[in-house]
Order: C-alpha cells, then sequence, then structure tokens
C-alpha cells in the first residue's frame, strides 16, 4: 500500500466515491463538561481528504452558555458559519508591540460567518436560550486542535505546578486546584 | 494602504471584529437557470480572509432537478455538507492512463459530507420534491469558478465554432444552437 | 523502498544519469481523433522528476485544424513554445464579477511562447498547413490534464444526460448524440 | 516604494550588507516578570529576512526559576540552542484521540538541541543557580508569539470570567483574581 | 497598480492576450565568451507569468565546445530538452554523507530530455560539430541564475584572493589570474 | 513503519522527548583543511525535525583566516549568529541584469546577526586571532550544502578539464592542478 503524507493512498482502481464521503454531521455529539461537542471530518475519518488542504468540523453547543472552550488549530485557519441559534465568538490576536494581546469578539446569529486566522487563541459560547449548531471549515486536512485549558492544566503528566504558578502570576494552590479539576481521568474530549 | 496579495492589508490598530465577519448566508440566493445559486464568501466579500487559504459558499438548489452545472475551481478542493435536502453529486477524474474519465457520484441526505478534488469537473443536482440547501468550503482564499457550459459555449468573444464542433465531435450547427443559448446577455451568475 | 509522493525515491548509491533522463521527444506522437498527440514527460514516465515541480509535453498537431481540444490541468500552470508550424491558442477566464467568461487568443507562429495560468480551459489549433508542433513545460510533477469534451460527455459511466441537458441548456437527443459521439471504445488519449 | 509581504522591498541598486544585518545579540535582554527576557531578529528587526522563511531571537533567563512561560508560535517551528546554563524545557501535543495532552519534557544543558514543533504550547525553565541563554530560530520570517497566560487572562478588553470560568472548570472569582494580575498595564513584554 | 511579488498586477479589464505573449525565441541569441546564449522568458520578460510558477529560456550553443558553463538556478529544477544537434550535460550533487559530490553526466541528442534539480551545479557542453539548441523549462517565474566563476571569481568588487586560493587549495597568483579574465568589464551575460 | 518526505516517522504511542533532542552542539568539530568545522543538526541528526521546516549547525573556525569556503544551500535560506569571535561574512548575488554579481560583505563580531539568502553563494572567514564560533539555522529540514570548490573540481567523476578551463578561462593545466587538490582522496567533509 502505497503511504502519503501518512495516510493510506488508494490505487485508482480500487477508489469509489465512498472515498470522498462521510454521513452523519445531520447528528449532534454528545456535550462535553464545558456544554459543547466538535464531530470533526478530518482525513482521519475521511481518507477522500488527503493531499486536499481541507476539513470540517461540526460543533454543537448547548443552551444558556455551553461553550467550544479558548482552543487554537496549530495547521489551519478557521471559517464558521452558524447554523442554528446564536453564538458569542472571539479570539485573541498574538503578541503585539505593544505588548497586548487585543480581543475582538462578535455576536452572531443564524446564518453568520466569522473567521478565526490560523494558530490564534480563539472561542465560541451559546448565549441563546437554544441549542447551536454550527460549521467550521480548517484549511488543513488535519489542522489539529488544542483546548488550551486541558493542554496548560491537564496535561499527561503534568506540567509543574510551580512553573504554572508563576506564568499564570497566581499561588501554587490555584493551581493544584484546576490541576485536579483537569486530571486525565476527566478530560473526555 | 498595504497590498498583500492584491488586497488591501489594513493597519491593527483599524482593525475590527467586522473585518473578520459577514452576515446572511442563512438567506437563499436567487436561483439561476439552471436552478441553483451560490452566495459566495471569499476574500471579496470577506476581506479579513486574506493569506487564510479558505472560503466559504452557501448554495440553494430548487426543487426536481435545480443543478449546480459542471463546474471546476482551479484553485481549490471543495468539501460540501447538505444542510437541507437531498442531492446527488459527482465528479469526474481527469484523463486515466487507459484514457477514461471516471465518473463518482453519491447520493447525499442532509448531514452527508462529500469531496471534490482540487480542479477536477464536479456537479451538485437536487433530486428531490423540496429545496436543498448546502454549505461549501474551499482551500483557497479566492478557489475561482469555471461553470464549463458558459466558459466553452457562452465565452466573451465566442470561441470558434469550427474549433467546438470538432472538439465535441458535432457539427457546427449544434454548437451554433448551444452559443445562441449562452449568449452573454443569458449567462447571469 | 522509500516513497516520496506516491512514487519509488531510489536509494542514493543506486542513482545513475539515467534516472533523470528519457529520450524520443524529436517522435511525432500517433494523432488522436481531433488531429493532434500529447507526449508526455511527467513523473509517470521519468522518475527524476520527482519532488521537483516541473514537466514536459510534446504536442504534434496536424495539419489543417488540428487540435489540442479545450483541456485543463487541475495542478499547473503551462507555457507553450512554437517549434514548428503555427497555432491559434486560446484560453478562457474563470468566471468574472459580471458573469462573464473571457476569451484571450493569439495566433502564433514558429518561435512564439504563450501561457496558460493554472486549471483555466484552453486550447491550440493547428490552421497551417503544415503539421506544427510546440513543447509545453507544466509547473507540477504530474499537473494531470482534464479533456473538458471526454470527461463531460465521454465519462465511464456516463453523466445523466437530463443533467447534462439542462446545464447545456439544449436537449436530451443532442446530448445523447454527442455522448454516443465519446463513448469510452471511442474515448482514445 | 515595491512592498512585499506588508514589507518594503528595496530597488537592488539601493541594497547594502546591513540590510542582511543585525548587531547586538550578545546583550542580555530586560527580564520581564517571570525572569525571561526576549530578544526577536524577524522582519520587523531586520529586513532583509522577508521572503527568507526564518527568523530567530536570544533568550535570557534569570537564575533559580526564571521562565520563557508557556506560549505558542502560531507561524513557525521552533529549534532551541543553549548557550549558556541549564533549561528545563517541555511541550505540550495537540489533542489526542484518546483525549490525552502529552507533556514531553527534557532537561537541558550548555549544547544541546530541542525542537518545538509548530503551533504547540512550550516551556523553558532555569532550573540552575546561574543565569541561562538560549538562541531559538524559527520557521517563518515573522512566526508570532501567543504568551498563553497574557493572552487568556490579560487580553484587551478581558476575556468574561464566566467564560473562562467554566473553561478552566473553576470559580469566577479565581479568574477575576488571576485576571487582575494581567491587567494590560503590567502585561509588559 | 497594484504589485503583486513585486510585480505589476494589471486591472482585469486592461489585461489582453499579449500579457501572456513573448515572440521571438526562434532566433539564436548573440553567443557568450563561453560559446554559448541565453535567452530568458521570465517574469521580467513576459508579465503574465506572475504567480504561475513557471519560466523558460532557450539556450544556444555554439559547435565544437560551445558550453553553459557551471551554473545554478536558485529558486528552480529545470527540465530541458535538445531541440537540435547533440549536447553533453552534467550536474553534481550536494556534498553527500561519505564527502563526496557526485558528478552525472549524459550524452544527449534531439528530443532527449533531461532533468537538473534545484539548486544543484550543472552545465551543457555542445560536443557536436553544428550549433545545438535547447529548451529549458523552470519551476519558477524567477528561478535565478549564478554562473559559479563569474560569481566566485569575477564579482564586483572581487572576493578576497587569499580567500579564494585557501578555498581552492591553490596559489593566490592563480586566483589572481583568473579573476583577471573575470573583471566586470569583461563579465557580460 | 510509516515513511513521512523518505523519514520514518514514529507512531505517536512510541514517541519520546529524546525525538526532539540532540546533545553535543557545546563542542568544535574537528577543523578541515579550510580550518572550519561544520557540526549539522539536520533531520538526518534530529529524527523530530521532520516536516518542521528548519534545521542547525555549529561553525567553528581556526584561528587567523579559517573559512567556511564559498557553498551554497540548494534548499534553504541561513541566519547566522556569532557566539565567539570575529568573521569577515560575504555572499554573492545572483546574476544581475548588467552581468554583474555583486559581493555584500560584512565584517561581523560577537552578538552580530547576517542573514544569507537561499541558494546564494556565501562564505565565512575568521579574521581574528582566536577561534570562532557561530550558530547558523536554516529554513528547511534537510537544506543540503555544495561546497563549490569541491564540487566542481573534486566531484567523483571529475568534470573534463577542457570544460572548466574554458569555463573559468583559464588554462587545462591550472585546472588539473586544482583538480589534484580536490582529488576524492582529500575530500573529507
Amino acid at each position: 500500500a502505497v503511504i502519503v503524507n501518512g495516510f493510506v493512498c488508494k490505487n485508482m482502481k480500487m477508489v469509489t466515491a465512498n472515498d470522498f464521503f462521510l454521513p452523519g454531521l445531520n447528528k449532534p455529539g454528545k456535550l462535553n463538561a464545558q456544554g459543547s461537542a466538535v464531530t470533526p471530518v478530518t482525513v482521519r475519518q475521511l481518507a477522500g481528504l488527503n493531499t486536499l488542504g481541507i476539513s470540517l468540523a461540526r460543533i454543537d453547543f448547548g443552551p444558556n452558555g455551553g461553550q467550544n472552550p479558548p482552543h487554537t488549530h496549530p495547521r489551519g485557519s478557521e471559517i464558521l458559519t452558524v447554523i442554528t441559534g446564536q453564538l458569542l465568538v472571539g479570539f485573541v490576536t498574538s503578541n503585539q508591540a505593544d505588548g497586548k494581546n487585543l480581543l475582538f469578539t462578535k455576536q452572531l446569529v443564524e446564518g453568520d460567518v466569522f473567521v478565526f486566522p490560523q494558530g490564534l487563541i480563539h472561542f465560541q459560547v451559546n448565549n441563546g436560550k437554544v441549542p447551536a449548531v454550527a460549521i467550521a471549515a480548517l484549511s488543513s486536512q488535519d489542522a489539529g486542535v488544542i483546548t488550551i485549558a486541558n493542554a496548560v492544566f491537564g496535561s499527561t503528566p503534568p506540567i509543574s505546578d510551580l512553573i504554572l504558578a508563576k506564568a499564570f502570576m497566581t499561588e501554587k494552590d490555584t493551581v493544584d486546584w484546576i490541576q485536579a479539576k483537569f486530571a486525565p481521568a476527566m478530560s473526555g474530549n
């Protein structure tokens, strides 16, 4: 079997339309602790995306504050469309020359489109009273996701609490408290 | 003003969240002669997409055969999600070693995802009895669209009917007949 | 054996000058039904092109209208040089903002160079009385070729005539007529 | 003046060796609140880097815990060399299939080289008793820096404490406490 | 005027077929001191090549040893076709693990194709008794040319003869002798 | 084992911090005939660099003229930092429109940074009385090195002395003399 980019590249004679197909994006995912669910459609789920430089995700949000918490995509930009409901979205710029990190936020309703540039920390929150659904497309076949809180406070093994206390200018106890919440057993995704 | 990729790159101090925002994708477009409507969200409509390598379109399909006719995107791959209704979709491979061009088709329903590799001729047809809506993401900030019939039979000025008659192995009169249908006055898009 | 891009990457100790060599581009190809012949020099014929981002083709044209019919290269731009004879060449832009597809044509003679941007539909016709020969270079090791008429009217299996009739704003019978001409048995290339 | 990538591209007749030169990387920077100082050499400081896909930084670390706190580079990978002293370094993977974020750490001494893949959260801590110095090269002319704590808890304007409390599975008061520490007046970098 | 890549990008309404056209590649260039002439077709001569990633050159060779001396293209690979005559061609690999630089050579005749990978030192010599002509395509709109002898021994100002004597393991007098031959007044190209 | 870019891509479960680590850059290399030593840190030495687009080298220079002789990197730009001592550095442009190759030189001292654009011939000479050390980063995981003198006068097998005599506008005897110095047995690197 020929491997390209680490994924099998089928012999042309064996290829069928199903290699470019994935069903089920009409079904909500199971909400996580923050009240959101990401259903990914990357090259890992849909082999035909290999070498094509694009992927997708459906994102579900529970009502009254369900959130897709601050995260980054290390290898892709994102363009999001609100299919149902309303979302407060935002992203933070990388460090500016004056030492600031600018937050840009926007209240979105059904049919609104918003863009999150590659690698920037961003989030989406359902501040409506009904569930919300969005489709997010990414400029990579496998853009990756780094959920900031999980990666910083819930890594395996944990980052030293002394290091994080200094980084977040807080007490070691506070770090321990947050880390306990993100202990691996709880970090379902 | 700084120009990057031919588009204005705003001074950071002037940037606002609206530069990354476009409303209105919840509204159907006006159907064309083939019964479809494409509402694009490229860098031409949404400036914040500049350099980000991604764009979007909403596609509406009238019932009973509304189609997005055979076309290509010269600079991008496409990943399509059916939001409402059902679609018969297909793409044709580039010339194979045995001289064939393989057609891959798939019947899609709500929530189905399908991929069209860069530059290949593809189409979508609503073979249901109600309107259909899809969201298509493209791996370029401005992937371009070439509607095959319009480009071949409706260009300005027209391609010589002698050339097309030989290319399509048909009569000059048949080419003239089709070209008359695509006279520029009619090729609204 | 190490595979890169789907092609074998020889151990350096086994590499010889022949891996970067292909003879025979001085010989005309066998003309097809449209009076042209393409002799490709891509990574499929010349292994040393792997990862180098370039390829080549010799194109022969019969006299009095031999044509390389409208086609696209999904993964490359083309720069063509007329070696012998004369050619009428043209390409059609992707859809413009005003709904038009602009045709640019040029009469070429020996020693003339012309450029066809990536993914655009283009053609070359020998409108002279003697055979013509051109060398075309492409900005990819395997740019692909999509002959429009073959892909649209001669695919395997065929695209539904109902779909094509609507796309080309013509009758089902006309589509059937053209499709019959491009039945796979005849679509040698 | 010709602008390329948003930066002036000098007329060749005006170019001198100084356009490719920057002095001063032998001097330590001024340590910030976490005990580190980054002296960047990007296209913003050294114009000749434009289009070259590489940049550099000197990083100074105070003794006994001076740290370059968890951060990402949205547009580049990093290769770091310890010039003086010792460093504990680490990075966290993007979310894995099992929901984990793996932490990889390594104790470095003088002459050790370590790699941080693009977009991943990473940090360096001087766990020695004398100052440490490192040279970090990045695979972009302007890779960007996002200091996680500053971007999440010190943005301008701040991210809602309700959103962050849910994201970090902690109390609103704890968020307020950390945010107060990162109020813009203090976030010099 | 919009500038892209440092070159003017015409308004679409002003574009004509001539922007993609250059005549004259059927005419031999004027041979230089080594008995060759390169007639380039890059974005500098043919504006329509901008952003297309490809360019071309005609190379003429005088009989009995006319040569295109050892040179590199810093930004492109080359694929060469012999149109008339015969050529001895060769390229040298970059430094191998065993400290060697391997030379690959091939005797070419009319219709032969040969590939020179990006950045490697290569040459072509007409070892026939009649003039030779080749078409060389390059994988960049402006691949650049570095003629090794001119750059090393004929730069403006010259490289110190002490430095070159050590580099070429020869005497300062020998370097002076060669440098005198390449004094700028003589280095026409 | 999955191969990407010709290098093994480890299963994530087997990856450790050591895959991103290489020790020993604090130790000087063994000086070659020109009085320099390059200690490379490319994907060939440090597997974790695969796909990351960056690499490194330590360069040592003996006192009083130790040099890293004129060379190119066919696949990368270089940014160099002087760690210890002083260096005279320079690069030569590709052929300019007026037939010149411009030399840009700069005297560097400790802490100075200098940039060498991709593919251009460049050199560094220690014109101080004590050893010098530099760190050079390159914009590729494996940028390659072509030492001009070795590749031109010391290839295996040698380039014909007749060809080189004409290229360097010198006598065959002079070429033979230089080639004898670079006979493979002596070209240690």
